[in-house]
């Protein structure tokens, strides 16, 4: 739980009694390796914030039947369909545990409550969806702008940790290459 | 100005002094068609609110520099480098009017007075940014999950205005398709 409040404290500042009345509306769940927190069709009930672990967000491409992964969450990160937990929406995405993790979950309706009774956090969620939004114009134009190797480096630099723990296939989906241009890249023959 | 208000109040509601007190946040400014509201290496000094008119944000590929259009913003709609804005970060892009356009602007100073003032608007800007980081993520998706054909139909379902008024490379650049292969689904070829 004190990772997601110094998450939130460094963007507003809550008192003790704020905290306590924070840390009511959230429970710990643990997920084994291979579990999932959300399937794909189903309506996404929690939102979720990675204490430990890692999960990988993806979907099963319609035309090719292959797995496409839309976004990895680590340590101290969020995991989330957004569209379908906040619009009630069957998700487009399955999430699933990488490895031995454990979430803070809270429901759309204790969500709401929460920012009722805390709606400084208004402001919080605002600052950490415009990092999000950024994250997201970025991959779509680095994916233009920058080449398959330096997209590589980049992801290294910005997930060193998951590199280690996850099949090349995922980050190469994840980059939007084939397997083979990763193995080049990663064997320096490309 | 009431396009704008008209669209917070879908999200929250001012009273008639407090919407008299948000509009004394903004400027009205004037693009004339081909006119630049920021250009790539600049900070953004202002994020910008479409009240007529449309612009496209692009950047230019480092390596073909070949113009990618990143986004279209229309009517109703946000034109802003939201890294660059908040941050005070060199913009990674370009935002032309495509047309005489008409837009609100305010500065990131100013911003965050109105946001001390009326700090009901932070729930305004967290949701507006929800559905903007849902669409990018559901556009990097569809991206791989859709033919190209897909996703020219669902682009006119989105922007039906948009296709008249600008040039068909533009249109295959922000689908991430080559100008070939939009002209072949325009013609039904493909």
């Amino acid at each position: 739980m004190d990772l997601l409040i110094e998450n939130v404290q460094r963007v507003v500042t809550l008192n003790a009694l704020k905290v306590e009345l924070f840390k009511k509306f959230w429970e710990v769940r643990d997920l084994k390796k291979g579990e999932y927190l959300l399937y794909q069709g189903q309506v996404c009930r929690y939102d979720a914030f990675v204490l430990s672990g890692s999960l990988k967000g993806y979907f099963v491409n319609p035309t090719s039947y292959k797995e496409e992964v839309a976004f990895f969450a680590i340590e101290d990160w969020w995991a989330t369909d957004l569209d379908s937990f906040h619009n009630m929406l069957p998700s487009m995405l399955n999430i699933q545990a990488l490895e031995k993790t454990q979430v803070l979950q809270i429901t759309k309706e204790r969500f709401e409550t929460l920012l009722c009774e805390l709606p400084e956090l208004e402001r919080y969620f605002r600052v950490i969806l415009q990092s999000y939004a950024n994250a997201l114009l970025k991959r779509i134009y680095l994916r233009n702008a920058i080449s398959a190797k330096e997209r590589y480096t980049k992801f290294l630099e910005q997930y060193p940790t998951i590199n280690q723990k996850i099949p090349q296939y995922m980050i190469a989906s994840y980059l939007g290459m084939s397997a083979e241009m990763l193995s080049k890249i990663r064997s320096g023959s490309a």
